[in-house]
Parts: C-alpha cells; sequence; structure tokens
C-alpha cells in the first residue's frame, strides 16, 4: 500500500461556508460586486489602451439599481463583459482568480498590479443576501452572444442564450427574506458611500424612486441615478499639483464636524511597498475617546476599514485622514494579517515620515510650530515613551512649556534654567506642575526664587516625566509642591529661626494636635517671612509610586498618603500664635492656618470645608 | 445553448486561503488539533457504550508532546483512529465533515449534538504553521492495520503502510520557519491551557525537557506528562451539587488576583438553545475599563474567545465568568455572527436570569442586598437606563441612597419624603447631590430643613436622574446646590428683609462689582439667618444641559456657565457691610464673602485662590 494523490475540496460542504460565514458583515457583498464592475472596466480601458478593442469605449461606469417591489439589487457594468465560454471558466470555478491569467498575459504593460479578478471569492458574497443571482453579460468582443447565467444558491448552475444590447455585466441580486434591509435605498445608498466614494470609475446610484411629477395630470418622472463618486481623490494626485485649501477641503470632507486639520503628510511609497495617502494632524479636543479609529483604510481605492490599529503605530492611531496600499495584508475576511513583513515596515515608514515632517515644521517656522505644540505635544511624548527610535529623532524637536507659556526644547531649556536651578551637588532640577490652578501657591512661591516651573500635567506627562530622568544626566524632575522652597532645590544657605528652641517645639505641639493624623508629619523651620505660614507637601519619589499604582488599578488597595506639614518659624502669623496665652486662641489660629495649607493643595473638603467657611464668615461678621 | 452544470472549486486556489488567510490567529491551530484528538476519545466512548468496541477501553487520553530539536509538535490520542481508507475519505477531501455521517448514524442514541467532526476545516489550519503534516494512525477495528499520511502544504499526498501499536492517532508538524515561537515550551503550554483547560477528556502536556538527574553520574531524567485540564468544570455540574466555597474556589482560579465575588447565576438552558455557565457579579474596582472581557465563552468546553460582546447584553458586560454554548454561531474565524436570532434569545434570557437573581436576593436578605448595592447599582441602573424591560423588572429591587447612609426601594423613598418635600403645587421633589464632599456646604443647609438628599454622583446617575423624571410621576429631581435653600421646594413661606429697599440695591452694587463676571447674576434675598451670606448656584435645566453637552464632546465649546449669586440680607455680615461707610473695607468684606462662596462651589482656584490665601492669612496675622 503505497499511494499519492491530490486533497480535494467537496464543493457542496464548503460553498456554504463561502457564502454564509467568510464573511461577518453581510453588507459588503455590494463592495465586491462593485469594485468587480470598476474592474471590468478598468481591464476594457487597458485592453483599449492595447488597441484590442475595435470602436470608441465612451463613458466606462458601474451603475447600482434598486428594484423595491421587485426586490432586486442590480449592479451593471459596461466593462468587458464575459462569453459563455468565460463565464463556465470564471464564475464557475471558484477561486479560479480570472486576474492570474489576465496579469500573466498583460505583465509586460506595466501596471498590472492594479488590476483584480473580474471574479473571485468575492461574487459569491452575494449569496449571503440574494436567494437568486443572475448575471446577464456580453463581450467587448466583436460578434460576441449575449449569455445568461442563474444560480440559486446550492451548486447548480444554468446558462441561457440571453438579450443585451450593449457590452458589459448586470448582475441581478434577488434578495432574500433575512437581508430586506438592503431595499432600503437610505440604506444601499450609504453603503455604496462608505466603499466606493473614491473608486476609480464612476459609480452612479439609481434608487428607482419616482420623483413626483411637475405638472398635475402628468406621470411622476423616472428617478435619475446620480454619480457618488469622485474617481481622483485628493491621495492620488501629485502633492505638488495640490494646494493648502485643496487639502483642508478634502478634510473637510471626510470630517465635517471637525476643526481645521494642524497640518498634514501626503504619503507616496513605491518600494519596497506601495503605498498613498494623507494623514492629518487633528486639532486635539477634549475626548480622547472619540477620535480612534479615524484612519480610513483603503485598497486600490475600495475603502476597506478605518481599524487601522495593525497598520498604523498606536501613538499615530489619533491621527486622521487616508491610507491605501494594495500591499497590506488582508484575510479573508479583511481585518490585518498581524505580524506580517510588510505590515510592520509600513509602520515603522508612517513614523518615520511623521518625524520628518515635525521635523521640518520645527526648522522652517519656529513660531508656528510652538503654537500647534499644544496639539502635537500628545503624540510627540507618546512616541518618544513608546518608540526609543522616534525618540532620538523627536529629541531636537520636542517642546517643553514653561507656566509662564514659553517653549523650550530640552538642550535649551537646560541652558535656560542651569544657572538658578543647579543643586549644591551640581545636578539640574527642572521643577513643574502637573495643575498650574491647584497647585498656584507654589508655583508663585518659585517664581519669587526666580525658578522656572514647567507644565507637565496630561496623565502621559507622568510617564514622560520618568522618561526625561532617565534620559537627561545630571538632571532631576520636581514637582513644585514635592517639598518646601528652599529644599526642593538645595542650596548653601540657611536662614536663621527668629523662635527659640522651646517655641518651635511648643508650636509644633500645637500643630500635631491641630492635624491630628499620623500620614502629615509636623516640623517646624525657618523660611522667608513672606512664604505662607504652613506648607504642604508631598515628596517626589512618593508621589509618584502613588501615581504608579493608581494607574496600574492596583487590587490591593492603594498607597498611602505622606505628607510633609511645615511651619514657617519666620511668619508673623506663626510668631503672634508663639506669642498667644489663650490655648484656645492658639489652635484656633493654628486650626485656620493649617485649613489654609489645606486649601493650597485642594485638600479641603466636605464637612472640614463647610466648617471653615462658617469660621471664617464669623471672623469676617465680628 | 442551453446547459446546466456543478459549481467547482479549484483546490489548488482555495487551499493557500484555507492554510493562511482563514484564521487570523495562527495559534488556534493548538485547539484545533487537540479538539479533534477530543472528539475521537468521544467518539470512540460512544461505540464502547454501543458495545462496538471489543474489550476495555482503558483511559483515553490527548497527549502534546514538544521535541525541540526535531522541531516537531505532535498531538496523540488514542481514540477511533482511522484506517487508510478512512483517511482518504476524511483528510483527503477538505470539509467533508466526518461528524454528518457520524450523527447519521447514531443520532437516534441521543446526544448526537455533542459530537463534532473529527476532521473538518479544523486540521488545516496546522499548515499555517508547519511545513509538513503526518497522521500515523490506527482504527479501533479489529486487525486494523496502521497508516501514515503525509503532506507537504501543497495538495499531494502520500499513504503509505506504518507502525503503531496501539489505537488512535498521532498527528506529527514539523514546524516552519516562522512558526517558531510555537516551539518553545511556555508558550504552547500557555496556549493549552488558554483553550484547553476545561476540556472533557485529560489532555496531557510533555515538555520534552530533561530534568535533571537525581544523584551525580546518572541520566537526566525523562520528561513527565502533566494534564493541564479539568475535565468537569464546575458548570458541567448540578447546582444542587455545589457549595458557595466550590463557586467561590472555581472563581479564585478564573481570576486569581481579584477579591471575592459578590454573588454568582449558574446558567442551564436546554431549549430553545442550548447553554450553560455561570455569571458572577465581581466587586467594582476604581477603573471599569481594566475590568471589561472578563466573560469567557466555550462552545463544549472549548474555549473560543473572550470578547462576548455580542452575546451578553451591554450593561453585563463588566460580570465575570463562564458561558458555553454550542448554539452559538461563529463565522470561520470564529467572531461572532451578529443580528443571529439565536444570539438575540441567548442575550434576553442571560438579562432575564440577571433579573430573577436580582430580585431573589433582595427579597430573601434585604440587609446582605443593601450591603453589596453599591458594587451592583451601576449595573442595575445602566440596564435600567437601555432596556426598558428590564426597567420594569427593577424598578422594586433599584435601590436609592441618601447621604446618611440609608437605601430606599424608589415608592418607599416617595412616601419617606412626601411630607415635607411637596412643593406648593403638590409635586415631590427629590433633592441629589453628585458629589457630597464638594457641595457639602449646600447638603448642610438642605439638613437643617430635615431634606433628604440622595447620593447620585456616578457618570451614569445624569441619565438616571433623567429617566426617573420620565418614569415618575409629579416628581422632580434637583441637585442641592440648583437654587437657595427656600426656593428649591418652593412653599408658601416669606421671610422679611432687615434691610431697606436702598441697602438692598447698594449691597447688590458692591457684589456686582466684586464679581465683575457676567456669568453672574446677583441677587439679594432675605434668608435664615444661619445661611450663609453669599450662596453660589446654578439652575438644574442650566447644568444638566451643560452636562450633556460635555458627555457628547460637542466640538462647537462648551455651553457657558450660568450661575445665580444670591446675598443673604438677613446674615449679620451683610448687616456689617451694608452698615460700613469705609467703601474699600465693604468691599473688602464683600471680596471674602463672595470667595468663601466660591470655595462652597469648589470654584476657587488658581491665583484667586492664592489670594484668598494671603488675605486671609494677613487678616489672622493681624
Amino acid at each position: 500500500m503505497q499511494e499519492k494523490g491530490t486533497i480535494s475540496i467537496h464543493t457542496e460542504n464548503i460553498f456554504p461556508i463561502i457564502k454564509k460565514f467568510l464573511y461577518s458583515d453581510h453588507e459588503i457583498f455590494l463592495r465586491e460586486l462593485v469594485s468587480n464592475g470598476v474592474d471590468a472596466c478598468q481591464k476594457l480601458q487597458k485592453l483599449s489602451q492595447l488597441g484590442e478593442v475595435p470602436g470608441e469605449v465612451g463613458e466606462l461606469k458601474v451603475t447600482v439599481r434598486l428594484n423595491k417591489e421587485a426586490k432586486t439589487i442590480t449592479v451593471s457594468d459596461n466593462g468587458i463583459g464575459m462569453t459563455a465560454e468565460e463565464i463556465k471558466k470564471y464564475i464557475n470555478q471558484i477561486a479560479f482568480s480570472g486576474a492570474t491569467e489576465f496579469i500573466e498575459k498583460y505583465k509586460e504593460e506595466g501596471d498590472a498590479k492594479n488590476i483584480i479578478g473580474r471574479f473571485g471569492l468575492g461574487f459569491y458574497s452575494s449569496f449571503m443576501v440574494a436567494d437568486r443571482v443572475e448575471i446577464i453579460t456580453r463581450s467587448f468582443k466583436e460578434g460576441a452572444e449575449a449569455a445568461r447565467w442563474s444560480c440559486t444558491g446550492n451548486t447548480e448552475f444554468e446558462i441561457t442564450p440571453a438579450q443585451k444590447a450593449e457590452r458589459g455585466t448586470d448582475v441581478v441580486l434577488y434578495v432574500n427574506k433575512d437581508s430586506e434591509e438592503f431595499l432600503e435605498s437610505y440604506r444601499l445608498r450609504s453603503i455604496l458611500e462608505k466603499y466606493g466614494k473614491f473608486l476609480p470609475i464612476p459609480v452612479y446610484f439609481d434608487s428607482g424612486e419616482k420623483a413626483p411629477a411637475e405638472k398635475e395630470g402628468e406621470e411622476p418622472k423616472q428617478s435619475q441615478p446620480e454619480q457618488i463618486n469622485e474617481t481622483k481623490p485628493l491621495w492620488t494626485r501629485q502633492p505638488s499639483e495640490l494646494t493648502d485649501e485643496d487639502y483642508q477641503k478634502f478634510y473637510k470632507e471626510l470630517y465635517p464636524f471637525a476643526p481645521d486639520p494642524l497640518f498634514w503628510i501626503h504619503l507616496n511609497v513605491d518600494y519596497p511597498f506601495t503605498l498613498t495617502g494623507i494623514l492629518y494632524f487633528p486639532k486635539l479636543q477634549n475626548d480622547f475617546e472619540v477620535q480612534k479609529n479615524k484612519i480610513q483604510l483603503y485598497s486600490r481605492q475600495v475603502f476597506i476599514t478605518d481599524e487601522v490599529k495593525d497598520i498604523v503605530p498606536e501613538f499615530l492611531q489619533l491621527l486622521h485622514g487616508v491610507i491605501d496600499s494594495p500591499d497590506i495584508p488582508l484575510n479573508v475576511s479583511r481585518s490585518f494579517l498581524q505580524a506580517d513583513s510588510n505590515v510592520k515596515k509600513i509602520n515603522s515608514h508612517i513614523t518615520k515620515k511623521v518625524a520628518d515632517k515635525l521635523q521640518e515644521l520645527f526648522k522652517k517656522d519656529r513660531a508656528a510650530y510652538e503654537k500647534k505644540w499644544d496639539d502635537i505635544g500628545l503624540f510627540v511624548k507618546y512616541g518618544m515613551i513608546t518608540d526609543d527610535k522616534f525618540y532620538d529623532r523627536a529629541k531636537d524637536f520636542s517642546l517643553l512649556k514653561s507656566t509662564e507659556g514659553k517653549y523650550y526644547t530640552m538642550p535649551e531649556y537646560g541652558e535656560q534654567i542651569k544657572a538658578n536651578q543647579t543643586d549644591k551637588k551640581g545636578d539640574q532640577v527642572w521643577l513643574y506642575t502637573t495643575h498650574p490652578g491647584q497647585q498656584d501657591a507654589y508655583v508663585q512661591s518659585a517664581r519669587r526664587r526666580a525658578y522656572d516651573v514647567l507644565e507637565l500635567g496630561s496623565p502621559l506627562d507622568s510617564h514622560f516625566v520618568n522618561l526625561l530622568e532617565r534620559k537627561l544626566e545630571k538632571t532631576s524632575l520636581k514637582r513644585v509642591d514635592a517639598d518646601t522652597i528652599d529644599k526642593l532645590i538645595e542650596k548653601d544657605e540657611k536662614l536663621e529661626s527668629v523662635l527659640s528652641k522651646e517655641q518651635e517645639e511648643q508650636v509644633k505641639g500645637v500643630f500635631e494636635e491641630t492635624v491630628g493624623d499620623k500620614s502629615k508629619t509636623v516640623q517646624v523651620s525657618p523660611m522667608a517671612p513672606d512664604e505662607l505660614p504652613v506648607t504642604l507637601t508631598m515628596p517626589e519619589f512618593m508621589r509618584r509610586m502613588k501615581d504608579m499604582s493608581m494607574m496600574q488599578g492596583m487590587a490591593f488597595g492603594q498607597m498611602p498618603d505622606s505628607y510633609q506639614l511645615t511651619v514657617n518659624a519666620n511668619h508673623p502669623l506663626i510668631g503672634k500664635l508663639a506669642g498667644e496665652q489663650d490655648a484656645d486662641k492658639q489652635k484656633a489660629l493654628a486650626r485656620q492656618a493649617y485649613d489654609l495649607a489645606l486649601l493650597s493643595q485642594d485638600m479641603l473638603q466636605g464637612a472640614a470645608l463647610t466648617d471653615f467657611i462658617r469660621r471664617s464668615t464669623e471672623l469676617l461678621a465680628k
């Protein structure tokens, strides 16, 4: 027993799979049929250019006709058409990709890649929505006779002669009961617009709905087919022949409700893969969530999907626009094949193009670039955090924004602050605030020392701060409220205290009693008299650990808070408190001073805040 | 010309599609091969029960063996095996589903549904990861001879005789270059655990890694296959034979790091579809995002996916647990077919079961139910908002929580507050706070009138408030800071002002100057002297419009703020201000009183807050 053979496929078993289960989305039957029609037209065009079509070709087009009463959808083209023999060859043998032969024959002529099979698997998707499918077709060849192919969705078909005056193919779907949604003209039209808006051959839609008669007594007017596509969308044209207005207009067409884009990148790659497209940097709005999945993916001008997560690097998925590539591999249901090497190349090419564009904008017009920074910073920082190669490119055009509204590159910033913000160990200390509004008292305190304070407040910035510390040498970053102002950047200066050691101890005791909370350590320390009487700080490393555990949504409870309460021995209020004989009055002063410190950290809330308001009201009313 | 015929499929064209493009996820070859092995064992079991297998069956099992040096993965079973004839029939003819014949033959016996084809399309997924696939098999039939089938992934195969002592089938994959990741034992093991953890036949994994020798000089020990599955997972057993501990233990097995579940529902449906499973209500943690996709979907104990979005109603997708149903329709790549009627039935069945369980818990032990409410309220409210049928069921067990920590059903609450909180038109006014900490001054003010205040603070609650108003008759809901306390619930009471009309006008002027902001309207009005001197409110309908526009992420800018500033003519501080002759002192008082009102609304921030803190400090230090 030794035997060789060929694996065979049982048509009657696999046909239902192709018909029903290959695509999870039934609406794509229309995409498949219309792009088949477009291909048939392009083939004719090609043959005509080669002199193989007798006479004039005329306007090539595809028409989708709805007939609600007859429950049919007809997709017609006036492309190459088929003879009865060709039907048998192409249609009756599933996945005999007609394109193979065609490309073989014409590949010397160049862009054979742009022609895909007239009938591949796609045609059979019609059986997802139709009980019966008919093809009436007549070949472009001189003297060809029309033929009708008919099939009810089992594997039996019938071919008979037909009457058809013009060259081309009509595919008639007799829509099944479960698919009657596609007989609604608004629905059909919207699917057509979704997939076919930019097809390269004119596509018409005929709703079959009669317009009301113009005059009484007249017949209602026949419906007029209207073109639904633009055959030469912007991305297929040369950047040199396009103006800014063209790009902005196209953007508005894609996203009618979005504010103007910041800038755009026209992609045009021939090697090692083919890819065209336009990527727009959107003006960011409040909510990121809403903005994802705004890049549309096309393959030879046929819309495929707006889920590009494997094609575009994660940090660029908030971009808008269009990518068109026949080289992006799709599986049958047209979701992407991950881990494909082409995809990786495309991915890194897009990243490189974006970096180039940013670099160019930065160099060409720094002022304009700074104006856009608040919107593009998110992308750039995200890219720097997630992609080391992008960090290396971006470190020279990534900006830091100070609370005074100035923008610096990282090297510029180091130069700017090093004189005043180098500590006694010789390390630079970059100060930042995550929320200028909530940390204003601390920012003001830093400004009095002529320190600069950066704004780093987005959720991403906590990662960015860590990244900077890892990348920059002899530099640490501290939030303005990480310590009292004189310890934030330690220098060789020492202030004397106006209080005696005993007074300091006593003041400390009063405040410890007032705070009554183990998570806050009290110390009394001499500071400048114009600093606040009481300052509440949290050490930088503590806060970062806390942030980290919050972000990871730790299941085992949060990090405990740990604050430092520093009482300014040199403030007049603390002097008054130290000199006060009445213990109740002393406590009341400490309470108010402590509440004010809590307020400056946005930590006075609920009943404690209401109490504070009442007490303050009473003080005022006295 | 009239012709009939049969559509045929060209194997050499469709084979690459099946091999490469059918599944987007290559790892599932292992799921397919192991479940084929399990099926082969179950078939043997079945035949043995029917007396068609001679002798003892022994322990049925499937073993996955890795051989890293030879770069092979072998999946072996000791099930029914195949003769050379059967191989030709089943393997060489793709999609000739062996199950059809088998089920036909044995369907009288009952659970034929539980047996799927030994070889369907799934087997061919091995060519996604292997250059060459061999099958060595021997049928259970007496005197059967072993055979070897071998194929290199084109459509040519070879069958030769083979040596195999035991009944069953070995499938050997010669892993291709792109798929070497699967030769890592930790990877292979984790895939096996993912898909096969609960398969009904014992599955063993043999990593092929030799254990170190026990004594020096001895050979390293042969690796020992270890069982990776539990053949009778909890959901396949009868609820009556299970304890609470069993359910909790199973939960810990599924989610080792999660806190204990609140309760669970054991699903067991036979008609009109088959579905078993256990759904757990998790204890909610901070972040919802992390918790989605925690329900695992199985089909006859084979893991399919944890994306259940079309199977489980949206509001229940935060639940945890397991659903097992052979009746959930999948397309080839096993994503769901939407809009399937079975799916809709499953969906509504799960909703009903959840409602029944909640009703039961509520009735059986109200106190325990109230304790869980903070965690389950989110689900229930979401369900009520999105599903009218669920609202009707849930309205009797949905709870309202007051700021005093009490829980009421909606009818109970109406009874509770109607005496004191019915306005002069006879409508009930339900008061709520979205943030007791931030709105404390207002809550305290309501409490002084013995009004009850509900806590409705989650983002979902703003929709829930709208829903309640739509559903309840003669009832409106107002946030505590929607108006001053005496206008929140209008009654036939009138307070006299201690100020003259002229004084009121003058006070109004001072405050208008202090506020200096068109978005806040100032009025002077007599209120109880123990209310605050200045109250800041935003009308309910304004705030709701604002919330709405925020939620929809409106592109055209936010709604402008619109506040009402009410000065309490009867407060001692306002009396003092009205009597003050020094204009600067008057302004300073108004400034502090206004800042305190802003504070009570959490609206004093940034430089304004720092100024307030400085001024207050100076007042104290005097």
